[in-house]
């Protein structure tokens, strides 16, 4: 995929899926995310080698909700290592996001760090292991993404509170099994504040450069994760990163990535480049619309399927 | 990876693994897999290029199991295209491999084609597509694996049918929703047929190189697959190639790959080599114990994961 | 209840009911049943003082279906007394009559004896028992119910036989658990015969007659189940005779009882009367849509419900 | 059964049961309720027509828990009608009492008013009708058991708060599908409340008389209920009084009933008598050990069982 190709290819699909009507429905549970444009749409490429591309409304920050469970996963993943599969699996549910009928028959220990449950249990080693965990997690989320612009929404937090009572559930629910070690409501507030960042699809392909890079930063080369555990985060973006689409993203797109209610979603080429999409209408998985058909489009135009 | 190396580090690691205590079991439930020698233990590994290299008891036939589902998959997908997901899926399920729950839920549509009822379902279609699907389906394995010592095994046919209960069960409950056409009967004695062929590891690795050759064999360059269909394969592969460990092996092997409960496994890197495991005792969640970690070290020690 | 009153209230209710727009449906998939004039309504009261009456198509025999499963389970709970709850429950299940997924979760257990599998379970038992099961069934039947007039309907045998996968892979599934002895085409062949009996309202009401006289018949004074034997079946009968519709049935009625898909019922009030309603279309749950109706304003009418 | 025979029945039978080992074990979970006697053992048997006879600890207090799940019915039930069961089934669950599974499948609707969720939904309901809800409960639950000395008890509403997880979790969960209307922090405090009620075995057989009585109490004969709605809430106590042991409860008691984690049973024979027992230690299924064996015996002994 050459850097002249990139651009036109990307240019080409977004043409076309801009024209798709759009079936996708706005995640309307969250208040204050239906206050959006619902016909932005915009696509950012980053590659490895330094070319990037961006159309659309690649500039304008957006809710980026589950992405950021990302980062989370892999503050936790290089601080305990292998340790952590103890408190949560790496298996794709085949169930919704918020379920808890699984987290019963598994006895609170959540399918994987994507569901809503499992980036709870990873919020709760977080805050375990620092005094100031929201601070830390938005310092460590400034250095990964190489960008100092990345901010909590404290309008977005406040949002999410006022209809939390599905996390509240799930949370409380995962306590009464002793998998969380702090108080839900500590939990929850860490929860919901990582749910509420807010970048552009540039920023976000930009700041996951470290997922296809090996787990190295590509400026400052600093080395947030081992080779071994850049690719295993892959690994999890692959098989659960998607809900219960999982399989249908990676049938349909071929790349490692992770998806947001917000309409926001990247993808992974390893060794090569990421890519983020956004359009806020949701498909019935709760996956963009207009998101999942550009990055299939795309990827089967480029060949860049990692399969 | 070069070819060198591929000898030398394969060679390592099998010394390791074959020091290893093996924890696993025997698939008990099939009388006739009772009768293998337990320390059996064979690798072989075929390169695109033409490079290939064997250890152990690579050359020795065993039962593949469920592994034939990849062939009676591609052979229904080259046939119908997407058009056969009306009737299966692709996500991974979350749930054993003779599981019925989610049929129930789901009125009849098995969540993947790797599931026992998912294979059911390609077997189905198959029989609808051909006068006599057994013989097809024979001389399709033979085409594609470029090996016409391919057979099926009256013995294990036999074994299995003797205690079949539980896919007898699976079957008539898939048709009892209306997705199966043909008589039940006649669906499982195709579906245990396709389980009974044995082949070896070295066979195996051979004979998936078209998945890892974008859909066309080596030697006689026939086109099995488009280039879409082979990546599409490979993906479901790795979501749902081993049952409710398929999250596991990407986060540890990071390939797509397939197991069956004689203990045999294929892994597949595309564009790159196949590779097939050999050691009967299973984990407990059905797949080789010895075959596991074999590929985990293996794509460690070489660094080929794909992600 | 004054039996002078009885007749009024019956015909009373009965006209009341008869008048009912009748939302019900069909339960077509048992293809004989489907013959059936679906206009038929009979209902009749036996009193353990001999006083009796009937109204409507009291004198039509009818497909019985599941309303059989009472005999063989007290012929089996006569032969083999407690002992039997080892291999079938006495509790609701809360869900549909043919769901395989609580025997999944139960290893092969049925919840009760009046669903399918149940019912399969104690057709097994008394396979067992008995060199002719199938005659000593219709002979115990015809004992209890002091009617030598009852006999298996061929033709609904042949109907249920034609589209049986559900109770196929039912039979198949509990085989697999190991908690079926003899082969599950002889369980299946009792089970569709057991299912098959045609009796009319009279036929019922008076076969009936045992459970409210404390498990002895009511002519030939001989003694099938004891005191306590025969309420416990009752009290079987009020938990678990309606399906996932036996709470609303206690609610709305008040009294043990059992339907069957040929949209009849037998309910019994211990120490008073039988009552049987018949009448072909079904509610959702599959009960009969106006015997259920008949039932709950006769027991508020003569306030005898036994709670 | 003559009141001469009643005591003699009682003593008999309390004998037995109280030689016999305890295999119970003690509800560790409500830390309070680990600071009881765990030999206590009282039972209470009061007559419709004023013979009453106690025997051990019968005068004794003790948290009485989900026993008063059926006081907050019976108000919500005299005030809205049926119309109340379009927010809780009648339908025994065929599950724990706390589990969430089956709320998600059915949309937040609890299967019956007895399992946690559905007492929340009820406690909701009455929040909804009263300014001090708290207070009027109380006074409710003093006139229908015609007993001034009823109270909450802070200390155990403390206790349950402390470790209420799973609680919190379930009424969060409820409130997610929209069918609470209150606050869930408002909800859980009545509902603490309500389970926190403290009554000795004497109290509890007088203060149920009113269901045994077809809705009125004995001595100021105030309608609590109609003679229908008495019949029903006794109906509903049959077939979901005791969780997933309900089936066992009517086989084998054959009576309406009500069982608590504190080791207290009330049941209930309409138009004779009803009787308490109490005894710390609990069965697998959450109910007295020894409670369920005097039950048993006691109604065997007496053929007082309904059925």
């Amino acid at each position: 995929m050459h850097s002249l190709n990139t651009s036109k290819i990307v240019t080409a699909v977004f043409d076309d899926i801009q024209r798709l009507e759009n079936n996708g429905q706005l995640a309307s549970y969250i208040p204050e995310l239906a206050n959006v444009d619902l016909d932005k749409f915009g696509v950012y490429i980053s590659r490895l080698d330094g070319k990037e591309f961006g159309i659309g409304d690649f500039a304008e920050k957006f809710s980026i909700q589950s992405i950021s469970k990302v980062f989370v996963l892999t503050l936790a993943y290089g601080i305990l290592g292998g340790k952590m599969w103890d408190r949560v699996g790496v298996e794709p549910s085949g169930n919704p996001f918020n379920s808890l009928v699984q987290l019963e028959r598994d006895n609170g220990i959540p399918r994987n760090p994507f569901l809503n449950g499992g980036a709870m249990v990873v919020c709760d080693i977080i805050l375990s292991q620092f005094k100031n965990a929201k601070e830390e997690l938005l310092s460590y989320i400034r250095k990964v993404t190489e960008n100092d612009g990345v901010v909590y929404s404290p309008r977005i937090v406040a949002s999410e509170k006022s209809i939390g009572y599905r996390n509240i559930a799930l949370c409380n629910f995962i306590k009464s099994f002793d998998n969380i070690e702090n108080a839900p409501d500590d939990v929850l507030d860490l929860y919901f504040n990582m749910c509420s960042i807010e970048m552009s699809c540039k920023e976000l392909a930009k700041g996951f450069l470290y997922l296809a890079n090996n787990g190295t930063t590509v400026s400052s080369k600093e080395k947030i994760l081992t080779l071994s555990q850049s690719k295993r985060v892959n690994a999890i973006l692959q098989t659960c990163g998607f809900y219960d689409e999982s399989g249908e993203f990676a049938y349909k797109v071929g790349l490692p990535g992770k998806s947001g209610v917000g309409g926001g979603i990247i993808a992974i080429n390893p060794n090569k480049y990421t890519v983020a999409v956004w359009s806020p209408l949701l498909n019935p998985k709760g996956n963009s619309y207009k998101g999942m058909k550009f990055l299939e489009s795309f990827t089967t135009e480029t060949s860049s399927s990692i399969f």
